[in-house]
């Protein structure tokens, strides 16, 4: 069943800027217009602002790319070696589709310079230079336009369709939060924890209301001096042990069938100092008042002040050196909105934001406490709740 | 304790492609050339022909950058949103850097079209437009060249320093072979074993020998129809539970500190047939004489057609659809050499390749064996060496 209001929505925005078709290669990208998260970054998607689309896919992962690819041209092509240039087949084929347009304007994905994986994140396939000089050979009549700033525009808003399938990766990422809840303990390390949550999220999410492709992301620092080096983007695992009243900070990130979900949560191992506790109730508080704060109108520096302002009057603000949150979804991090003080930027129902507000402070340590929500109709949704608790 | 020899044969190469300085973005090559392998691609290394080169890194990431990075000049700035353009701290150092040379001709990273992930495996920052635009707007003076080939083609031979790391990547790697050993049985899943797999190496690996960031990528297919679907450069783990007789093919790319290891191995849960074991002592006799070919002086051809020729002997060529092995090393795959029927290359001391002959047919499935092998100075050295057994 294809995202009918996405074609639709990006019809028009092409249409809006004079693009004929948009050639896509990155797998976040031909997931958002085709239905298929590629395994490896080498499937191309031709997009045509009318018409119908027409994939280009290793035939090695037919089987995969036919469950989930909407309805459209399906091409396939032998894969040869990793890192070699682009088949022959591909330029044969992307060659056919090009004399049978006129097309005068092609959008690329020219400035993406942060990528998510596809499924094999051990190797990334991006376009480079010789995507670009392919399309040049292929697309000779036409001018290539950067179609970046369209495509991550677009991608800021979600449909109903992406809600259910970012609500359904929120809700595994849950599975890792229970895991990480279960297992801190002292004489526990970073790595143990960080491992049992990517396993427990792969083994208990896969087919889990149908979900096919699972893969979780963990961090987590132990101790005052591994969680309170002020803000990291990736906290770093090591085989450092908790000892009784450390702090453990779970930062993660989990993705099922190419839909994001980042989480993070804070506990202590063993009895919390009380300073350990205040901390904790205040960044939970102001976890919850941006939640509260977030609707459609909001201005994104609003919903940061409501987190930050908690934080400031409970006399921690220096300790919260990072913005509050983040839009995600078709990646772990997007590029819009950005939950900061001097943001211009106004929510929107379909928007997805991280909610994360933090303090970094030793002797204690570091406490982060994150969740995705939706903006919705007239509020806010939390995707896939799980609880926060110290201990 | 910097690698001396590898600076010293960059900086050769330089002077030969006349290129005055290098500016890299991705950690595979900021790894190569300064010892610190990033944990997100946010660090911008300077390496020129002659003087100090000079490493910019997100404050955040100062501890593990000043355990690795080797003698050299260090700038730290303050790392904002991830998405954002590159902070006016990193377009003022370079600035800084640009106005006290008066380099002619600058290198940098334009045709990666394939990149090894960094530490922080979700999310991967890659040179794109703004990249670019950055570079011509700093260096305005100088040339900027695609340094891509010339960076591949030094990474295909490794210095001893370098050798020594890919040995421990290895040797690490082989912790999850045992696990897979251990683990495959009836009843269990695809997903299960390749989280085991990970779980353990990451678990076990780290500080093994000094190892700090240890990650493991596995994916496990079982039974006929997941193995046996002709050659995939990645296999697919799902929840499908391995049933008496199903073959477990397991496909594990590990990296250790910026460094790579790649392996499969395929196993049996329950009693193999006969088929199954005349299929699996045919790939093992094939990956032997591929190894046992392998010596400097020797082609790639020659080593492809060690493995192909007892495949082809036993009757199963037509199943065996794929090059005999690839080189790797700062990445998964890496694009030289290619042991393959046609290749025109030679084997010389420091290479490293893969070895992973392999036979995909139903109703027996699919059996690939593979280890990753080092050009020595009169043979070859298998690294990590690690058992082959059907059950």
């Amino acid at each position: 069943m294809p995202n009918e209001e996405r074609l639709t929505r990006m019809r028009h925005a092409m249409q809006r800027e004079r693009l004929d078709a948009l050639v896509l290669r990155l797998p976040e990208n031909v997931l958002l217009l085709s239905g298929f998260w590629p395994m490896i970054g080498a499937t191309f998607l031709v997009f045509p602002a009318e018409g119908e689309p027409h994939c280009i896919i290793p035939a090695c992962y037919e089987s995969e790319a036919s469950a989930s690819l909407w309805k459209m041209k399906a091409s396939f092509y032998a894969y040869g070696v990793l890192g070699a240039n682009p088949d022959t087949a591909v330029l044969d084929m992307l060659s056919a589709i090009a004399r049978s347009h006129r097309w005068k304007r092609l959008g690329f994905e020219g400035s993406f310079e942060v990528a998510a994986p596809p499924w094999n994140t051990a190797e990334v396939i991006v376009p480079a230079a010789q995507t670009r000089k392919l399309l040049e050979t292929v697309f000779h009549a036409a001018d290539l336009v950067d179609a970046t700033a369209l495509l991550q525009s677009e991608r800021r808003t979600k449909t109903p369709y992406e809600a259910d399938k970012l609500r359904l990766a929120s809700t595994i990422s849950s599975i890792g939060l229970k895991s990480f809840e279960d297992l801190v303990a002292p004489g526990v390390s970073g790595v143990e924890l960080a491992a049992a949550v990517e396993r427990d999220i792969m083994v208990h999410g896969t087919q889990k209301h149908g979900a096919f492709r699972v893969r979780a992301f963990a961090q987590v620092a132990v101790g005052p001096d591994e969680t309170a080096v002020g803000y990291r983007p990736n906290e770093v695992s090591t085989a450092r042990r908790l000892v009784s009243g450390d702090v453990a900070l779970l930062e993660l990130g989990v993705v099922v069938d190419g839909y994001w979900a980042d989480r993070s949560r804070a506990r202590v191992a063993g009895k919390p100092t009380d300073e350990q506790l205040r901390i904790f109730n205040i960044v939970k508080d102001a976890q919850k008042s941006a939640v509260e704060a977030i609707r459609p109108g909001a201005s994104a520096s609003y919903v940061d002040e409501a987190a930050r302002s908690v934080i400031r009057d409970a006399g921690y603000v220096e300790w919260f050196p990072h913005i509050t949150g983040h839009g995600l979804g078709f990646r772990y991090h997007e590029s819009s909105p950005l939950l900061s003080p001097n943001s211009p930027e106004v929510l929107e129902e379909g928007v997805l934001t991280s909610v994360e507000p933090g303090i970094y402070r030793k002797p204690s340590g570091g406490f982060r406490l994150e969740d995705d929500v939706l903006v919705t109709r007239d509020g806010a949704e939390v995707l896939g709740p799980y609880p926060m608790a110290l201990t």
